[in-house]
């Protein structure tokens, strides 16, 4: 059975980017870097709603821009050779021509069923409703956050309410030189 | 000048209380009471909103209706000894029977007002509008929580929106036995 995480940047009231997608809060480090490097190579699928795809095309789009990239800048897939897949109820299904692809089967069964195949890692990006729906299905493993020193005071939020209670366990808590502090978490049954 | 600290217990989900009040999810530990045991001494006021209030008088009724207690569970002051000043706009104002002061001025003017005056810490529980009014007022000087390992998924959230965003230093982090992640930090100006 493949791992299912779900996890990402957030500030302590758990925002995980403002009212407007801006993530100019973030703060890198070589800690944190440290963790991705960690992190990317045991994953080979993505899975976001279409809010945070969007964020992230528009973020490739300013990247491209600043590098004088034309042309493919609306058909790229921003994670590469990743198998990325998007929930969305408004976009058209189907691959996208940079490789992403749409969908809008019921998310819970949707995971439970990529659980089953053979396969690396799989990772949850974005949070609100998508990842409300993914816990109250009972299809994620772990989830890890690198909780940023700051109170946003408004944006998108982390967590949305849920149907029920969920119990954690600490797997890992790090605090970093900047200030962050790392979490990990498995998610008990 | 006299610090503020706003602080308690919340979930990962950033609730201090279940939607009923109920805090049947609290995690004690011996490293948990040491940080208290460290921290109480330091403080001689407690500043709190009226629903918190409420929450700790029924905690005390409880309470003495299991040790056997009768007749004096309305008026007593569940923080003993310690100067407790309740915001509120709906009781009367004034001292009650257990040597609570209800109040309902602003809570930024009063609690500058309090931090200019002679004494210990200041202490400002709960949760919800008074700490989003005090941290936009920007009166408090330190925030500390223990995280607990649940997602409650819903509940009294611990921070509402706010007007603006707030920079913090973290000072303190501490990861218990029992999955519980302790951050203090310093409010930024």
């Amino acid at each position: 059975m493949r791992k299912v995480t779900f996890g990402g940047a957030n500030s302590l009231d758990n925002y995980f980017a403002r009212t407007d997608g801006g993530m100019d809060w973030l703060m890198w480090s070589d800690e944190a870097m440290e963790l991705m490097n960690d992190y990317w190579p045991k994953v080979d699928t993505i899975v976001m709603g279409r809010r945070t795809y969007e964020v992230a095309m528009a973020g490739q789009e300013v990247e491209e821009e600043r590098s004088g990239g034309e042309g493919e800048t609306e058909n790229a897939n921003p994670y590469g050779d990743i198998k990325t897949y998007v929930f969305s109820t408004t976009l058209p299904i189907g691959k996208t021509a940079g490789g992403a692809e749409i969908v809008s089967s019921d998310p819970g069964e949707f995971i439970r069923e990529l659980k089953s195949q053979d396969g690396k890692e799989i990772c949850i990006m974005g949070g609100g409703n998508l990842a409300k729906t993914l816990l109250e299905a009972g299809v994620i493993d772990e989830i890890g956050f690198n909780i940023h020193p700051v109170l946003l005071g408004s944006g998108v939020p982390l967590f949305y309410e849920m149907s029920r209670q969920i119990d954690l366990e600490l797997l890992e808590c790090k605090a970093m030189k900047n200030g962050c502090v790392y979490v990990l978490y498995k998610v008990k049954d």
